[in-house]
């Protein structure tokens, strides 16, 4: 049996997805810049997928730009903000849980851009502290960035209040979300929620890899961060990924379609692992376990196993996990985010993340619990101290 | 019928490239910096891809790094050492004739971080004048970026003298060359022609589009231009574009087989081509036509009748042209390229490029010029002065 229950490191593309990149790749090949036929066949697919997502999104077509991946758009957010408004002020707020592509990309900020950053604390549920975001503010803060649904914990970030605390404050400090673990699992509509800036990833909702988007609302101004053809009103150049595009915009399409009913069936599938994973003593779940977080994330201590061990113990019998977040490339160490919801110490490095999908099913839960109560208590016994 | 001849804007994808891309991210979707056994599937992909182009351009495979395209490749090149080589000087040098990701990067590094610029003009048939690039080195030179083949006429630029100008200089300057259209059209050896620094695209040899690669000389230090989880040796962070990294390699090894019988073909395709539409009064086509030219472009110049205007009388009969370059997104004006190489004025807008494929037969060259033959004296009739 194979359980691929790592989901929120990457999906299986649906296979219509996979079916539509081929033919946009082998049939209308076109290049959108093109002015005869088959560049305007091309550039209706582009149409269409923005389309697709203003729709879902509730917002402008003209609003939606496409990029390489969910990194590409955290960049293009943070960096080309920053840029455009650096004359306003320097100063940035993120959160200590955020992803590698935020919290790098605002290191890059204070270290060559002369930006200071502010990084908010969160509570043992995963969740940014407001008290914290009221108190950062200032008159030189000219972005906010705060994640939609945190990537290792599963923990939903109380994103309509941050930006209600930051907009009261000043209405003109942009807010940006990282929502790479939140599309395709809500329905996210950023005007309501006060979200200028909003970063999506296709490979995470059965959509193509290097395929990604940045909402940007027509109020905030933004540079471009690559430079060439000028493409996409020059905010992202280069030729659009043309088969990517519609890819990713059938894959939302799919995601979106019957979302509910698909979102209760997983949380039910993790109320069923957690419930089955807790009857093990010495057992933790991080954050939150309730309807409050998100329902594909399971971030499970196991105390007395190390989490490598148990990783490759799983995959010997077809049951794929990650120990911690697999965003981070071969850099296992111990994650920043446990350590941000002050995690017990013998959970640190005793943590995987079981992350489903709408493909995840009852048979493939019970066989992961049955395979973790075969093996937790044998590896705990010869555990070497 | 239907007749491509606009390969240089971008192909149709190798029918077997279209099956692997949609296999891999139907199949062996796993993420490369997961711990398990689909992560490593995955990391195979990229290895072997990586081997691939190690081969192909006779390099080591851990200095092969990919990203969107050939877009980001050249500004990785170009901001990422200048970045790293500041403290050493602050001259670039490039020609008047790069593609605009060159362009428009060189003209952010002058505006946004200091640099100076030097933009090597061209002789009549497009080449770097050498003279020119000896005058422009100076103690302060630290980067030195030249095309391999143009885009818009097809000349070929003597690389290896100007590199080895470059290193006789100060073998300390980096020489970049963005290779985009030569790339599976010539076999490109960067370590014998002293290039440190190479780009290449996939959707211009029949790969799948949003993929690219930038070959680093592991003598040259670069500084990442996006940030996040640290993939590819911290210079390209983002979750690695598997299908299409896996569908780049096999499209350039597809397109590596039987190279020279195919760019053979393809010559004398062009050179049907030229002597045919060189038969019309008041034609000429720009750049060389001889086999110091590249094998797939010929770009012609046709007095009295405006390029878009015959572009989309040739749509109507099935034949895609680009007039200008189609790489720059909706630009259609007049083309830095021609003027850079002194087209007569009678010509400027009144220029198509035609670029073959591999694909291109010699039945689709004489319907173009039958085409071309029946409606250009009508045109020239009802131009407006």
């Amino acid at each position: 049996m194979e359980v691929y229950l790592d989901n929120s490191a990457t999906t299986k593309a649906f296979d219509e997805v996979g079916d539509l990149v081929r033919k946009v790749m082998c049939e209308d090949y076109g290049n959108p810049s093109s002015l005869h036929r088959k560049g305007m066949e091309a550039e209706w697919y582009v149409r269409g997928a923005r389309e697709t997502f203003a729709r879902i999104l509730k917002v402008q077509e003209k609003e939606i730009f496409f990029t390489s991946g969910g990194t590409e758009s955290d960049n293009l957010a943070l960096i080309g903000t920053a840029r455009a408004y650096k004359r306003r002020g320097n100063h940035l707020i993120t959160t200590v849980i955020e992803h590698p592509a935020i919290l790098n990309t605002m290191r890059y900020l204070e270290e060559e851009e002369g930006f200071r950053v502010t990084y908010l604390p969160v509570d043992r549920y995963g969740r940014v502290k407001l008290s914290a975001l009221r108190e950062a503010l200032c008159k030189e803060t000219i972005l906010v960035s705060i994640m939609y649904v945190n990537n290792e914990v599963g923990s939903v970030q109380p994103i309509k209040e941050a930006s209600s605390i930051v907009k009261a404050y000043n209405r003109e400090i942009i807010f940006h979300s990282d929502a790479v673990q939140g599309f395709g699992k809500y329905r996210i509509f950023p005007k309501r929620e006060g979200i200028d800036l909003l970063t999506i990833s296709s490979h995470k909702i059965h959509g193509p890899k290097g395929m990604g988007a940045l909402y940007i609302s027509d109020r905030v101004k933004i540079r471009p961060i690559v430079f060439g053809g000028e493409q996409q009103k020059n905010i992202r150049s280069g030729t659009e990924n043309v088969p990517g595009i519609a890819g990713f915009a059938l894959a939302a399409k799919m995601a979106y379609t019957n979302l509910e009913e698909k979102t209760m069936r997983m949380r039910n599938l993790k109320e069923r692992f957690i419930q089955g994973v807790t009857k093990m003593e010495h057992v933790s779940v991080h954050g939150l376990a309730d309807e409050t977080s998100a329902p594909h994330i399971v971030s499970v201590g196991i105390a007395g196993v190390r989490s490598e061990v148990l990783l490759h113990t799983l995959e010997e019998k077809g049951i794929y996990v990650s120990s911690g977040s697999a965003c981070s490339s071969n850099h296992p160490g111990i994650s920043g985010v446990l350590k941000g919801i002050g995690v017990e110490r013998e959970y640190l490095d005793a943590t995987l993340r079981f992350s489903l999908s709408e493909f995840t099913t009852e048979e493939e839960i019970d066989y992961t619990l049955k395979t973790l109560y075969n093996c937790i208590p044998m590896l705990r016994r010869y555990r070497r101290r």
